[in-house]
């Protein structure tokens, strides 16, 4: 009766839609590359999300394909798309979450706040950007980047040499002074309704973020007003459809520059679970499937999220962090526990943002190495 | 790594055990009486559940089994615990969700408030009762009844004539004057811990709940207080394990007495999955593992659950809910619409009662044939 959504990817933001699926009698479908996927339970074909007969045979089964990931090549999307099936986000929205520097110029073009950037396809031409821009910037891998890979801090060229060798140009960024950074999270439909979340704060540890505290302190007042506004802009202007998560720094002199986007649920949007009247995860199968889309408030004036990384999460620590922590919500994906892997993830809510942290960093802890 | 929790039954119960089970990381598997059952997604084998071979396999394969609902024999409940296997609640526990007989004499000699009653094994006697209590009284098949089935108001024991062929005698109670029905929820680990939701009001049509207020309104304080004193006398001295649902009567007079017991998440307890910090889905699965259980806190002053009955649960309708109340939340339990079946329910929550009443009987109105 309730139409079926299809995921390419079976990783834990699949495994995360499955729970609103289910409540909102949505079907789900999850084409996953492993067996014994975060996404199993839900999981209807395992295969190469880069073989286009498998994909098609799995679109043909949904009444609308999204993804869990932003790998899917654009000859596939465009593909089931030229059959008929219906996707979200759309291939020319997911290109500029596919392709760094392309989104950095169509950013560039709407006037949107960015860093300093520029194409080089040489090594004296990105030593000459270093070299303009204090001693050392940042080089990214326009395609294929993701958590931390494919971007690095330099201060010679000579130190991405090797980078030279993929096709086309590397993107060379300034090293932003920050102060902090910050995520703003929306949910476009293809009918063109918006739904914000409050701009939450995302503390990273070596390139990963580790914690998010929503909404992000300080924030109130022009700080959401223009990081809504940005990503609100990215929205429209490039035609994203679902989830959106626009990065952002807040530099040292009071500027808001968009990073990276996600055009999916996002690791600084998991808190909306426990958090928010409606998650991110139900958000998102509400606009890929162009229904209306739910309020966005906030349970608790304040929701810490704290990542689970490592080895260690047994069932004993399950049963201290449990007891410990009575209303600390833990999520958990199905994942082998490998060191330093994100295997969940932890969230906790209340009035006063200083013992929210102590306990959702508390229950966090049970589970750490 | 972390349990599997197996769940005898594919109702809708069982289906909204999943979502938390994902989140925690927990295995879930249902064995389920027929194939496109309401919990599907986590179905892993479909048959007899009185076919104690068929129990056993599934049995063996999980790590605790648990109920959807209460119609599981005595004797493979009891098979199943003889090979091994962990399963809450018990045998012992059970037998007095599953014999309204056996509950009345066993709440009676615990001296907790119960309606007159009496076994009667023939017309005479029950229309003796009759008589004796104003010329209508409540008659009960002790076994197999449900959602008013094997539960007729009679005048005269001729009119449930038929009912004296089944084995044993019938249940008889006095007619209750009731200024309304209550609910108290808990859930109880193995080890003993407790955990209480406020207790609700139930609002009933023809013998089937129809909305859920919570908390009861004008509860706190002593009706708060008697309701969870029996609820909780009722776990500890029956040994129940996972989630209790005792079903009350507050009476004209000021009184509560215990009507129905139900050893399993219950209707009046939906509101807990949007309304509560830990649902009753969630913590039934942290009880029957034996983890510590979570907060019951409520996110909200006030939450409303309404029923959605019948054919009319599609697409369309669920847009245009979905557009009139982003704030309320919808669950359908993937059931072919039928007319007067239960398909669904919603929840609202709120700081003003008459308010929240309104959004959560709005949205449910959309799918009124």
């Amino acid at each position: 009766m309730f139409p079926t959504v299809g995921v390419i990817g079976g990783g834990q933001l699949a495994r995360m839609m499955v729970p609103p699926a289910i409540e909102l009698g949505l079907g789900i479908r999850v084409f996953a590359d492993i067996d014994d996927s975060s996404a199993s339970i839900a999981v209807t074909t395992v295969g190469d999300y880069r073989h286009l007969e498998s994909v098609l045979a799995f679109a043909r089964s949904v009444d609308v394909v999204t993804f869990d990931h932003e790998h899917v090549p654009q000859s596939i999307v465009r593909a089931i798309i030229d059959d008929g099936v219906v996707v979200h986000p759309g291939p020319d929205a997911l290109h500029f979450a596919q392709d760094k520097l392309a989104m950095r110029v169509r950013l560039s073009e709407l006037g949107l706040p960015v860093p300093e950037w520029a194409a080089v396809a040489s090594m004296p031409e990105l030593d000459a950007f270093i070299a303009a821009h204090g001693g050392r910037a940042v080089v990214k891998t326009p395609r294929g980047g993701y958590d931390g890979k494919g971007v690095r801090v330099v201060s010679a060229g000579s130190e991405v040499a090797s980078w030279f060798d993929s096709d086309g140009p590397l993107l060379v960024e300034e090293l932003v002074e920050f102060r902090r950074e910050l995520s703003q999270i929306l949910a476009r439909r293809p009918s063109g309704q918006i739904a914000l979340w409050p701009v939450v704060e995302s503390i990273q540890r070596d390139g990963t973020c580790v914690e998010v505290v929503a909404p992000a302190p300080h924030s109130a007042g022009q700080i959401a007003e223009v990081a809504a506004e940005v990503a609100t802009s990215i929205a429209v202007n490039l035609g994203v459809t679902g989830v959106l998560a626009v990065e952002l720094f807040e530099t040292t002199d009071d500027r808001l520059l968009v990073n990276e986007l996600a055009m999916r649920p996002h690791n600084s949007g998991h808190w909306t679970i426990d958090g928010s009247v409606t998650s991110q995860f139900e958000q998102h199968l509400r606009a890929v499937l162009d229904l209306p889309l739910g309020a966005t408030g906030c349970h608790e004036p304040w929701s810490v999220m704290v990542n689970v990384f490592g080895g260690s999460a047994d069932h004993q620590r399950l049963g201290a962090a449990l007891a410990d922590q009575p209303d600390v919500k833990l999520h958990f994906y199905g994942k082998k526990p490998l060191p330093r892997r994100k295997v969940g993830h932890v969230t906790a809510g209340g009035a006063e943002l200083d013992d929210v942290k102590l306990r959702a960093r508390a229950a966090a802890a049970f589970f750490e190495d």
